[in-house]
Formats: C-alpha cells, structure tokens, sequence
C-alpha cells in the first residue's frame, strides 16, 4: 500500500486530470465537450460514486462505482473506469483504488460487486477478493 | 420471433410473478420484503429500467437495463437479471427481450451496453450482437 496516495471523492476541479488520466484507457475525442456539462450530467445520475487518488498534489488514479438497486431489494455495485496514471503503477495504487471504491460499495449496502476486465487483470482484482464469475459481453453503438 | 409474447415497461402488479420468475435465476429468500417497499427502493434509483414479456396473461420474461453516466459525457448501459419462464424457453422469447431492451438504451443514448454471464450464454447474446470482451468478476457479501 502506497501510504503518499490520498483517495477523496471526486470533485469538479479534478475533471481536467482525470479527463487525461482516462484517455490512458480509452482514447475518445471530447475537446467539444464542456467541463461543466460533463459534471452536471454526470451528478444527474446519482448511481455513480466517483474517487480520485492524488500523489503530490497530483491527480494519479480515478475509479467509481454504481449502484443499481435491484427489483427484489438488494443492493448491486458495479465498479467501471479504473485507471492509474502509468507513471506510477506498480506500487499498489489500484488494489487501494478498489479497496476504496468496495469500501463505498459496502457503506451502500452492496450484496455483490462485479466489474468486466481483461483476462490478464485477474490477478489483480484477486488481490481485492474478486474471483472470475463469466465472461462480459459488449455492444457498441459508435 | 414469438409474435404472441408482449414487452412492456414493469409496473408494481408485476411483481408477484415477477419474483416467482427471478427465483428460476437465483434463488432468495424475500418473504419477510414488502412488495411496495421493493417497488419504492427499486423505482426510487432512476437508473433501472425493466421489462416483462407477457404470454396470455402471464408474466414470462424479466430483465433490466442500467443507465450509467459517464464521467466524460457517454452514457452506458447495464443489462441484467435476464429471465425467461421454463416453462417457455426455446421459443426465441430470450432475443425478443434483450432486443427489446438494446432498444431502451439506443433511446437512452447509450454508445455501449454491456452485461455479464455464463460462458455457455454466449452464443445466445451472439444473436443480439453481443461479442465476449473480457471477463467477469465478482465479490460477494452475503
């Protein structure tokens, strides 16, 4: 565990950062996309649970979490959007990501958390005591 | 196609048969739920949208869709608790309703849905052009 990292809830001021940050996992073009907008329709919905990690004043990890309440009562979590900033993996920064994004998962009242990954990622979400449950299937549109 | 079954949007005289048909998926224990306060916690996350298909009356079919909004403006979709009554499989009732429930989250404006399942269920999802991507993990609590 990397003691420098400090997680907090996501705030606007971080959009900038962590827009950079995702752009290490999925490279889409949002340059006609607004700061705010991107906030506003973001805290519209609010299923989603967003953390940041920040390393010397530096935003270095982003992840979150939503919550679907299921129809016959329970709670579900679905962690989506993991990244940590390559300059720093290695260190055990995203296995504290997790930890905090299933600590929020467990505050909620979550009976299960799931996520979708690569294959080669699965020791790495072991390590948080997720096990491979299925395969993910995908859709896309654009 | 099995032009007798009806998709509809879920409502709370639902229920009952609802539950009767998710017990083929997963089985809880919920007798000690109310139905209304199952339908107010699930209605009251805005995020799920769910469905039943209805043969002759009777309830038959059951899935959901969550909507996700995306830090940087996509919004995405969650297929889930995906069932179709025993007693009727086979008859291409399963690809009505998740054809039906690609359509919410076209509507939605969702430029990728996702879901998670058994390896076996691939070629089924295959049918709504669905391709495997990843894996699936999950963590339990109770």
């Amino acid at each position: 565990m990397d003691k420098n990292v400090t997680f907090r809830n996501l705030q606007i001021g971080d959009l900038e950062e962590v827009f950079l940050l995702l752009q290490q996992l999925t490279k889409i073009d949002y340059s006609a996309r607004n700061l705010k907008e991107c906030w506003n329709n973001f805290t519209s919905n609010t299923s989603s649970n967003a953390i940041v990690g920040l390393l010397n004043g530096k935003t270095v990890a982003y992840g979150s979490i939503v919550i679907e309440n299921k129809i016959r009562g329970e709670i579900a979590g679905h962690i989506e959007d993991i990244v940590v900033c390559e300059s720093v993996r290695g260190k055990g920064i995203g296995v504290d990501l997790i930890n905090n994004l299933v600590e929020i998962g467990k505050t909620k009242g979550c009976y299960r958390i799931t996520l979708l990954c690569n294959e080669s990622l699965n020791t790495f979400y072991e390590k948080s005591g997720f096990s491979k449950n299925g395969i993910a299937m995908k859709k896309m549109y654009k």
